[in-house]
Parts: C-alpha cells; sequence; structure tokens
C-alpha cells in the first residue's frame, strides 16, 4: 500500500466562496422556459408563485460567479469541504495505469450532494420571508436534505413522498421528521389533485408527477409557502458547483488535473455539481481534451437514447417546458434500485452541453453497476449509493481502457452518497435476485408522442 | 452563526504514530484475568488458542505507548483523522456558556468507531499467517467494521450474527456480505453449541452468549483461525485510543482543553477510546481536575450499579474471568435501541478507575436520550447513533449545569457512530412509542448470584 496521502483536505477558509455559473460560458445562451399552457416563452413572472426573487434571478442569471452568502457558508462547514481521495486500492485491485479519484459527498449529515443545494434554497426562502418550503421526494435523499436544511433556518417543510417509497422506505421518512418535516404518502387527501386521483383509485402507489403537483397545489394555496426543486434547473446545478470548485483547489494541492470527470445523471444536479467546474476550463478552451462523462441507466438513459425537445418536468404537465434530453415526461422507468436516476429528462444546461458534444454519456447496466459497488467497498471501504456506483461502473471501465493503451489518465468522480439506506439493494444483488433493464425502446416512442406542442 | 473554525481537521501526516496504553500509568496494575474451570489465574497459554501472539501480547503489556503499524495507518487513512467539531448551534440552542466539541467517528466507512480495533486485529492476525477470523455481533457495528477489515487484509470473515438482529437488522447483515463475510443466525447447526440449543428450542431467538460460543467453537475447531472481541479487553481499548489522542493535537490547535470528556459506554471500548488519552494526564498529575464521565442506559448501568467482581464475558460462561464491573453474566438487558450498550459487564481498565474514582459513571433513561438525540439532529445536522445519544444526554446536563453556574466549561464527547442503521428506533421514539427503563434491581440481583466462583 502506498505511504502517500490518501485524502486531500481543504481547510474551511479555503472553502469557495462563490459558486461557479456555466451559463457564462455556454457555446450559446440557454433556450428560455416555456409557458405551454400559454403558448408563448415562460417570464420570470411564470416562476413567482412558486420560487422566491433571488431563486428566480440565479435561474436566468449569465454572471460568472455568484457569492455564496456566509449564512449558508457557516452551515456547509457542517461536513464541507468534503475529502478528495485517491482510490489506490482500487487502482491496485484494477491493476490500472490510472489515477483514481473521488470526492466524497457521502459525508454529508443527510448522506448525499442534496444537501449543498437544500441549504441555499432554504437560506434564500428564510431571507425572502417565506414561512414553509413544499417539495416532493422519491427514495427521499431530496427530502431529507431539504428537512434539515429548513430546520437551520427555522422554515416549515412539508414533504411529499412517493406512497411506495414512503410505505417501502420508512428510514427516509423518519430522518425527515427528526429534522421536523411533516410528510405525506402521495396522494394525500390535502390536496385536489390528491383527493382526485384517490377518488379514481384509492390504491394509487403514487408517482414523483403527482408529488410535484401536490406540492405546487400546496405552496399556491398556502401563505408565504414557496416550492422548492432538487435537481434539473439552473441555480441547483449552480448550488451543486462548490463540489467541482473544491476539487480543483485539491488537484492544485496534489499536482495533477483529471483527463476525465465522470459522475452519475438523474436530473443533472449531481453531474454538473462535479463537472461543471472543469468544464469552464474546456469552454474557455484551457483544457480541451478534457472528458466529462455523465453515467446513466439503461432503464433510463435520456442523454444517451432520448430526443432534445421542449418537454415538461413532471408526468403531469404542471411545470412551464424546459428545452432538454428526454424520454417524455408520461415515461416510467423500470424499478431500477438507483431512485435517484429514474427521471425522464436531463437538466437544460447539461442537455446544452451534450448538444455541443461537450458532454459525453455512458449507459451502463444495473447489476454490472452493483459489481463495481461490491469492488469499490471492498477495495475502498465506502459502500457507494447505488446512484454513485453507476459513475463508478464508468470509471472502472475508463481504468481498464487506460490499462489497455498503457496511459496514466487521470479519472475524477463525485461519490453522490454513501449507501447506508439502500442495503436492500445490495441485498438483493448479493443473493442472486437482481434484474438487468434493457432500453425500453418502445415505451419511450409512446411517451415521445405526447410532447408538448410548442409554437 | 459564529464565523470561526467549525471543525478542527488534522493532517494525515499528523495522525498519532502509536496507541495509548493506560495500564502505564494505573494507580495499581490490573487483577490477572482468572480461569475459572482450573480455578487458577489465566496465563498468557489461556488465550492461546483464540488470539495470536501480537494481540495477547499487547493484552497483558504496560508499555506506555505501542507504535501502530503502517499498514494499519494506511487503511485508517481512508476516513481519519476524523474532525473535532465545535457544536456551536447546540451551545446557542442551549444558550450556555460551555463550549462543546465532538469527535466524529461516524466518518467512518462502517458508520462506528469500531474501525479502529477491526483493522489492527485483522492485521495483526494476517501478520500470524492466521487464515480466518471469526466472531459474533448482535445489532451488528462490530461485525461490519471486522468484514470491511479483514477484506482488507484478505482474511475470511465468519460472523455469528444473534439470530433476532439476524432476521430484524438485514440491513447490517447485508454490509457485513458486501465485505465478504459469511454470516451465520445464531444458534447455527454449524456448531455443537448451536445444534444443542436448537435440539432443546427451535425457535431460540439468540444471545450474544450463545454467539460467542459458536463463534470460539468455530476457532478452536478450525485451522489457522483466530477469534476476535470487539471491546472490553485491553488491547481493544488501546486501539481505540486513535480518537483521544488526535482530539488531543485537535485541542491543542483550538488552544483549548476539555474540563470534562463524556463517552457512552456499553462494553468500555468506545469510552476507552475518547477519555484514555485524556485521563493520562488526570493519572500522571498534569490535569487533577478532568472530570471522564461514562454514560450509561438505565437499563444496563453496570459501573453505576454492578458489583466489582470476576465475571466471566458471555452468558455461558466460556472465558476466563474478568475482574470488572458486572451485572452478572446471565443478565438479559431490556430491549432498549441501544443495541450496544447491553452488555452486563465494563472493561476492567474502565472499571479500576472507577474503583480509583478517577472516572465517573452518569445512567440517563431511553426516551431522555432520544429527546438529546434529536435536538442534536436538529441543530448539528448529523443523526447520531442511540448508543452516542446517551453521550449526548450527559452532555446537555453538563452543559445546563455550567449554564447555572455560570461557567464556561469545555466539554468533549465521542460521537461513536452515526444513526442511519436506527431509523427505526428513532421512528419508535417520534411516534410516541418509545418505553422507559426502569432499573432492573430484581433481575441483577437474581444474576448476582451466579458470578463464578474464584480460590
Amino acid at each position: 500500500m502506498s505511504k502517500s496521502n490518501k485524502k486531500i483536505i481543504l481547510s474551511e477558509q479555503d472553502m469557495p466562496k462563490q459558486w461557479y455559473n456555466i451559463q457564462a460560458d455556454l457555446p450559446e445562451p440557454l433556450e428560455p422556459p416555456y409557458n405551454a399552457r400559454e403558448k408563448r416563452p415562460a417570464t420570470p413572472d411564470d416562476f413567482k408563485p412558486i420560487f422566491c426573487d433571488e431563486i428566480i434571478k440565479q435561474e436566468m442569471s449569465s454572471e460568472r460567479f455568484i457569492d455564496i452568502p456566509e449564512p449558508v457558508r457557516e452551515v456547509y462547514k457542517l461536513w464541507r469541504p468534503s475529502p478528495l481521495i485517491r482510490a489506490v486500492n482500487l487502482e491496485k485491485f484494477l491493476d490500472t495505469p490510472a489515477k483514481i479519484y473521488f470526492k466524497n459527498e457521502g459525508v454529508s449529515p443527510s448522506g448525499s450532494h442534496k444537501s449543498n443545494s437544500a441549504i441555499a434554497q432554504a437560506f434564500y426562502n428564510k431571507e425572502a420571508g417565506v414561512k414553509k418550503i413544499a417539495t416532493e421526494t422519491g427514495a427521499g435523499q431530496w427530502g431529507s436534505a431539504l428537512s434539515m436544511a429548513c430546520e437551520m433556518f427555522g422554515i416549515e417543510c412539508v414533504v411529499y413522498m412517493v406512497k411506495v417509497s414512503y410505505e417501502q422506505k420508512p428510514y427516509r421518512r423518519s430522518l425527515m421528521q427528526v429534522y421536523g418535516a411533516q410528510v405525506f404518502s402521495s396522494p394525500s387527501n390535502r390536496t385536489e389533485t390528491g383527493k382526485k386521483v384517490l377518488a379514481e383509485d384509492p390504491d394509487n402507489e403514487g408517482s414523483l408527477g403527482i408529488a410535484i403537483s401536490e406540492a405546487i397545489e400546496d405552496v399556491v394555496t398556502s401563505k408565504n409557502a414557496k416550492y422548492s426543486l432538487g435537481s434539473v434547473l439552473n441555480h441547483v446545478a449552480m448550488h451543486q458547483t462548490i463540489i467541482g470548485l473544491e476539487a480543483k483547489k485539491q488537484f492544485e494541492i496534489a499536482g495533477d488535473y483529471p483527463d476525465i470527470v465522470v459522475a452519475c445523471l438523474g436530473g443533472g444536479s449531481n453531474f454538473s455539481g462535479a463537472a461543471f467546474p472543469f468544464l469552464m476550463d474546456k469552454l474557455q478552451g484551457k483544457k480541451p481534451y478534457l472528458r466529462a462523462i455523465a453515467a446513466e441507466p439503461s432503464a433510463c438513459p435520456k442523454l444517451s437514447k432520448g430526443v432534445l425537445a421542449y418537454d415538461f418536468g413532471d408526468s403531469s404537465g404542471f411545470t412551464p417546458a424546459l428545452k432538454m434530453y428526454t424520454l417524455g415526461h408520461t415515461f416510467m422507468p423500470g424499478g431500477i434500485h438507483a431512485g435517484g436516476l429514474r427521471y425522464h429528462g436531463a437538466s437544460p444546461l447539461v442537455s446544452a452541453l451534450v448538444k455541443h458534444k461537450v458532454v459525453e454519456s455512458a449507459v451502463v447496466k444495473q447489476r454490472a453497476v452493483f459489481e463495481a459497488a461490491v469492488a469499490f467497498a471492498k477495495t475502498e471501504g465506502i459502500l457507494p449509493a447505488p446512484e454513485s456506483a453507476h459513475a463508478i461502473k464508468v470509471v472502472i471501465d475508463e481504468a481498464l481502457k487506460a490499462k489497455e493503451e498503457g496511459k496514466a489518465k487521470t479519472i475524477l468522480f463525485n461519490l453522490s452518497g454513501h449507501g447506508h439506506f439502500d442495503l436492500s439493494a445490495y441485498d438483493n444483488y448479493l443473493s442472486g435476485k437482481m434484474t438487468d433493464y434493457e432500453y425500453p425502446e418502445e415505451k419511450v416512442a409512446q411517451a415521445l408522442t405526447h410532447l408538448p406542442e410548442i409554437k
């Protein structure tokens, strides 16, 4: 075993003081959101009922760097800066000349990277006088991050949790409740949307689409309440860039720089956070050969197999339409264990970068993902979340390619979360019962016939 | 919120290179273990069938400092040095002049402090040519730490897991299996002990005592196999002192020193690890006023309510007898959620220090413990393990006392693990269903009639 430094640690003083907004460096400006109901481009006013002004401003901003408010930095210090770790044991196991580094976002109190944006959003809402934030959650990573963030800033938090997860994953629900959040099984009888669904089908198991609709309805019918989203949107991606900005400083200390950055992609916030600060160098012409790879599950590969089109963010079509790679907002992906990757669309920012061939994607299958996860746990000790394990599978593939080519490539990936909440998935894998998912070509083709009409 | 440093981080270079062995500084030497079967003091030879030579040497050693082998330090670097964190938000919530610091051992890959000794034990066994290590585990913290450690050093790991936990806590079992361990529900039909128990009662739910017996039987009937214990013994306590040794360096950086050190006590390894390096200063006369408090559950308060006597380490009476505070080896504590504190005896080292009034103990009740845990999670973000929350309750009591007295005391506690595996316990608390446990006076009196006879 090497006696060199295993971890590269930044001091709190060296924690970045600004987020990076990649909108400043895009090859062309983003196409604006579209109000499909009124058949016109969406304006900031369309977002006012659900987001506070500062969030809307950040969503539309093209300023390159935006200050991280001091109170947000103070909460970040509960666990940030997160370590950059050299995966020496994994390298040896693979017998690769590649150097593999990872950021460990699993050290956050909620166990994943989601806290980076949750805390920022809770702060801005608090500043704007908002008393309550409502959101939806599937498996619960976002819900638990937001619950903790709201508690830190003294804001009421209401979470609509997809019924099937509410019942099957009580651990995450309890975590939200410890942080003081009210958690409701969705569909609930607290909203017209929920009541309507339950009237038609009392046994409806819920979906993210229904939960989003319930959260938004809760917000627009409450006083001093706003909605909060944990991925996809530009401001969320920006808040996550603290990951990559820290990593850049840590690579400076290591005297290294990645040739390849890998992160899994669900809505895109994790990928954006890890990759955008490095992609700044590529977009500015300083690192033309840098590769950034978004790891996608075969069950839901929007960047690799979807179309670039305006589509709704939710399955019911309540939100403004966004220009993004999508499998269609009515598409329901197979039940892979990486719940955070079961989203039909990809962040408009990442989508634009894929379109311009700045970002690549790679599709991986569930069993190979868990094989990679177990290899990682056995060599590096840390049990990865199933989402993060998608990145690990791609990293292993790239490291083995580097071995074939005899090239000492430097690879960075983001370990977006730990897997201590996901051991039933590991059990499923170890017992040999895990199934793979083929790309559901027909279901996607069907869903793509439901894209909104854009004038 | 304060803008000062939240965390005090040591570099890997500053990680201690030696463990501290408090046997060098005891007011009088420990009384030796006793072979109750043969009615004589135990010798190193009594331990040879189950422990390798280096472990036995450490168990008996009175050298003050013992080198941490380089390969152990390398594995420690996966997460060590662990942060020392100032709980500023908790201080504000309590409105106390006390300064509260905690070491966060929850950042280890297994989620608790147990890895500190597991890795050392796996290394020494590997060096001794041991091919297999067997152990027992209740809730699974020790089992998962040892599984990971064995995987790191390429040793086979066999874990006998108490049946009721095996069935009710499949998450920890799966974690051990990810690390490549073989996990058996105990009583099993792999040993004579297990077969006998099952023949008498096929529905027997198991106990730590039975699991210890099975692990030891497995070891003595296998080739090149040794047994491993996660607490109680001197060498285990010593391996854990890396916690307090790091904390001392971190307090130097902070320009501070604790007036009070608090840690929960099950078998004693966590308490020893946090407190012994500070108690060295007290025993050497440098810090006469330092207080060290072991937090005990009302269901199992051996230091506060037990007797100091020779007793067996397991409920079946297979092990040598140790001089320790005990509630009797046949005592079965109530089903508190802090499974790691449900042990009838306390480490002989801690017991000796209590006898000499160097260490205090405090008894806390389960509901108050969870109230403290939730307050901590809400203010500091981190969800504590139920075991660690016992320390938090005592810390809060001491901080409120400091407030009453108007004294700016400095308090350190060890957060021995995170609570992400324990959310069903939190759910039990939040739903109002949690019960308290009174001290079981009659059951203890009964168990104390079964202490071994010592000549």
